[in-house]
């Protein structure tokens, strides 16, 4: 197979999505993985680069000539989307304009993938107040990509060299999350969590499951029997599918060192039981992947950290670590052994 | 002030707790600190020693013996609750009787504490199950201490070197939690935990408040406005007191490195917010201390280990660090700038 193309989004255009991509468009070393296509504004990126110092994007085109002419390609790219004028922005801020024009960075990249121009696409951050200003019926990238690419089996999953976490729910409420438990949820992320694990593992995956309740209920002792009702006949489901599952195991243990060399990721019920070992553990390293989708899509883990933006502060790794693991997936067969 | 007597309950007897106990009574250097008085069972304490090998304890008195004798003892002692027979116990197993007897010792220990024979307590690990087994209706040790202290405002703490986490609710299932959050608790325990942690640091601590939803509710869009309609006026209702609180924060965030330097205690709405980062981050060091009690109480922060008791392989060094906590607070004198 050729170097992957993978579309990266530049995000919202008043946070450090341009600076990290244009850090991202001068790092030779990872052309060896795959060829970065920014997606976004390039008068935007201009202005971010004399802002913070930085070297210019060397080659733009417009969404139809990359159309015709992206297997020819051969260096990075910024394909302009001309979605902002790159007079009207301010940086640091968050408004409608910018929400729209993040969101259709992202269109034109699920366009491209589902045409299959690209090979994978790597989000930088957007802003979800800025997206819902602009009027926009999403919470998130996730959600996006599922509506999109009318995906009906969907999770998100972080990664990272110390801790993998996939989660039956994320960006909803607290008090939410019981009503959205259900055998059939838990099982559907096991089966994508094991699927993927295996593809980067290569081999079966080992996953974990934790309750819901503090001490998993304790035998019903908290809570409303959601590990017994619930969760329990999910990983004895899947058990019988072939899976190697264990739990479901107090949330507080489940992380502790001993439990995390053995374990290729753990399955979370809701968004803060995962992020918190994640962000205490390998804080500036995951990459977020959403799995059961017929394109690859990887981001970074951060936001769009509106108050360093257009400084020349922010932290490239995550944009690039996400790019690495974008051009593995989009390499990598999916492995026999994993899929019961 | 004399050597601090340091009460030991020698928790469920059929788990890890008595041969815990017998190496702290065989612990020297920890004298230095405070003179420790296990209160349990001796004949199992007996039992134990020679069915783990470890060197049985020197010295034993009854309950009434040790309240007319404790301000003049020179060693460590057992008293002798005579709770349970040493030849009926099944190390572990969870029954009614070990669940009856690991209460007997709580009470005999708090009776103490609040008669002023001993200065603080320290609890060996409980079975929860082995307790309701028993028909004590308390969940856990924090419980029963409020109850029997007769105390109003009270909350759990956990310390560790690396991370310290006060809980606004605790042992309560995952969807009650939300019920059980309002403004005044909040305010509470930022009080207790500002408290408490200005005795430990000698100055006034640094707070911060985790928020309920993901990523604090990103401004409504997750959850039902709990952090600004509860969880914020708590703050700025500390802060107008002269507490020095920040919040409320996104709970997956708030554990970041550069965050945990620069705060004394996390103020966590839930018990697994707090708990799974202080597991993460400091699986065996993290010390449970009851704040608002009228007498002091740590804790380990394991459980009874059923799989592994009685085999002489359990860790002590949980209970050696919550008995020189303990020991610190019945020394300590609270510091001015802490109450503002």
């Amino acid at each position: 197979m050729a170097k992957p193309l993978i579309a990266v989004t530049m995000g919202d255009p008043a946070g450090i999505g341009p600076e990290i991509c244009l850090r991202l468009l001068a790092r030779e070393s990872l052309l060896a993985e795959g060829l970065p296509v920014v997606i976004g504004d390039a008068d935007i990126l201009d202005r971010a680069a004399s802002h913070c110092g930085l070297r210019p994007a060397r080659r733009r085109m417009t969404l139809e000539e990359f159309a015709r002419t992206a297997r020819t390609i051969e260096e990075p790219v910024v394909v302009d989307v001309g979605a902002l004028a790159a007079d009207t922005l301010r940086p640091g801020t968050v408004g409608p304009e910018t929400g729209r024009a993040a969101y259709r960075y992202i269109e034109a990249a699920i366009d491209a993938a589902l045409a299959g121009t690209i090979d994978a696409i790597t989000t930088a951050p957007i802003h979800k107040e800025a997206l819902r200003a602009a009027g926009i019926p999403f919470p998130g990238h996730t959600e996006i990509f599922i509506e999109k690419t009318g995906t009906r089996r969907a999770c998100m999953m972080l990664t990272s060299p110390e801790i993998t976490c996939s989660f039956v729910t994320a960006h909803v409420g607290y008090r939410d999350v019981p009503g959205l438990l259900n055998q059939a949820r838990i099982v559907e992320v096991i089966e994508l969590t094991a699927e993927a694990m295996g593809r980067l593992r290569g081999r079966a995956p080992s996953l974990v499951v934790c309750g819901l309740n503090p001490h998993a209920g304790e035998h019903g002792l908290f809570g409303d029997g959601e590990e017994e009702r619930i969760i329990l006949p999910a990983i004895e489901q899947a058990r019988a599918a072939g899976f190697a599952v264990e739990g479901p195991l107090p949330p507080d243990t489940a992380f502790l060192p001993a439990r995390r060399r053995t374990t290729d990721a753990f399955v979370c019920m809701y968004h803060d039981q995962g992020h918190i070992p994640l962000k205490a553990l390998a804080f500036d390293e995951a990459i977020n992947v959403t799995l059961g989708l017929p394109i690859i899509r990887t981001s970074v883990d951060h936001g769009t950290a509106l108050d360093i933006a257009w400084q020349g502060q922010a932290n490239p790794n995550s944009l690039f670590e996400a790019i690495r693991l974008a051009a593995r997936l989009a390499q990598d067969q999916p492995a026999p052994a994993t899929t019961p």
